[in-house]
């Protein structure tokens, strides 16, 4: 099957070289949609030099101020993590996830998001992505640089792509609808005190693992924002400081 | 398993920088051993500063002027080479060869060799090799960076040696006994007459692919030698000119 719904997105990258050697990694592995979100760099000489054959994954890069807007017509977000521990714990191995990825790739766009050279994903980015991967390393050396890791995950992607028959897989809501849906169900619960400042952010990270699992339609997120509102109009009427 | 007899050889490498990026690659993979075999090019800051964490591994290469004193000591050799067709058609995927490699790095040095940036392995060095790896890639963009190809063949060896349970395999002898009996052997099918110039070559090839498979043990290879000694000394025995 073919890899065109699947999106590289490299979020707040550092160093030209790196997005350059990325669009060549790549181009070998039949990749052509590369995003950078909020880079932190320009596409450069260096980055053209580096590309060879994946000059036209850099030539047609689509370059956002934010993430969120990398995020436009996404379906599936998988984001990959060097580290473990705390929100991360249940990233998966990439060959793990590649029949997944690969169902939904077959009829839906799907992002990868790579974080900048630095840092990695932070806690902001890690809860936008239904699914966490992570690259098997020796552990005294777990830091990867951002084009290698970019090769590897193409590469199981392709070898995985190599005759596989995608499974049906629900037709997901758009990222940016369920993340609409995800604010306002904070705002609800905030309102009627299941949700507190110290445990926000934590409760919120649970529930959206659980929905990441279920896999939202459209259909389901707007049942969800329904229940929301309503809550909201609830906890509106209930309370004795509003009229 | 640890990965501690599987040795990384560079042949040829121009570029100091993938010197210094496959270093990090292999220390992300657990990969410690690296040679670099009549580089055309030398360590230098900018490998240091890609190495990151494969620092040691950098510091630790061997240096050798020709490619036969880089394989003092190896049993097994694996070519990888991007190109297929001719004496190239049987290269394998890597996942495909990775336990067969595993199996035989559990008792002894096994190499993987890596060509030069511009050219990769040529003829004269895959006939070296007893195992040939190609890495799968799209159609269109065929040519890795070394350094990425370094990553991935140690990405599969690492994630392959995670729970390996090696399998017996022939304790195979040294890489440069087999070939000074390739070249006895080629001596004496030349003097009777089996080989010829023009044939020689692929001939050659074709017996090296059959003990390639067969693996030989360093008494296999005192018999063929044997054999060879004495067929030399038939022809020249029966030789008219000789006295």
């Amino acid at each position: 099957m073919s890899l065109e719904n699947v999106v590289v997105i490299l979020a707040g990258t550092k160093h030209p070289g790196n997005i350059g050697s990325a669009a060549r990694a790549m181009a070998n592995m039949g990749l052509g949609r590369l995003v950078l979100a909020a880079p932190r760099c320009r596409i450069n000489e260096e980055s053209y030099r580096l590309a060879k054959a994946g000059r036209p994954v850099l030539e047609s890069a689509r370059v956002c101020r934010s993430l969120t807007s990398a995020l436009r017509g996404i379906r599936l977000l998988v984001g990959t993590t060097g580290k473990s521990g705390g929100y991360r714990s249940p990233a998966a191995p990439p060959r793990a996830l590649v029949p997944q990825i690969l169902d939904h790739a077959a009829r839906q766009r799907v992002g990868i998001l790579f974080g900048p050279e630095d840092t990695g994903l932070v806690d902001d980015d890690l809860r936008l992505c239904q699914l966490l991967m992570r690259i098997p390393t020796h552990r005294r050396a777990s830091s990867i640089n951002l084009a290698q890791a970019v090769m590897v995950v193409g590469y199981e992607l392709f070898v995985g792509s190599l005759g596989h028959t995608p499974a049906r897989t629900v037709r997901a809501a758009p990222l940016l609808q369920t993340e609409a849906m995800y604010a306002q169900l904070e705002k609800a619960l905030l309102e009627i005190g299941f949700l507190h400042a110290q445990n926000a952010r934590h409760m919120m990270f649970a529930l959206r693992r659980i929905f990441g699992r279920a896999g939202l339609e459209s259909a389901d997120v707007g049942v969800l924002r329904g229940i929301a509102r309503q809550v909201s109009w609830y906890a509106k009427t209930q309370d004795p400081d509003r009229d």
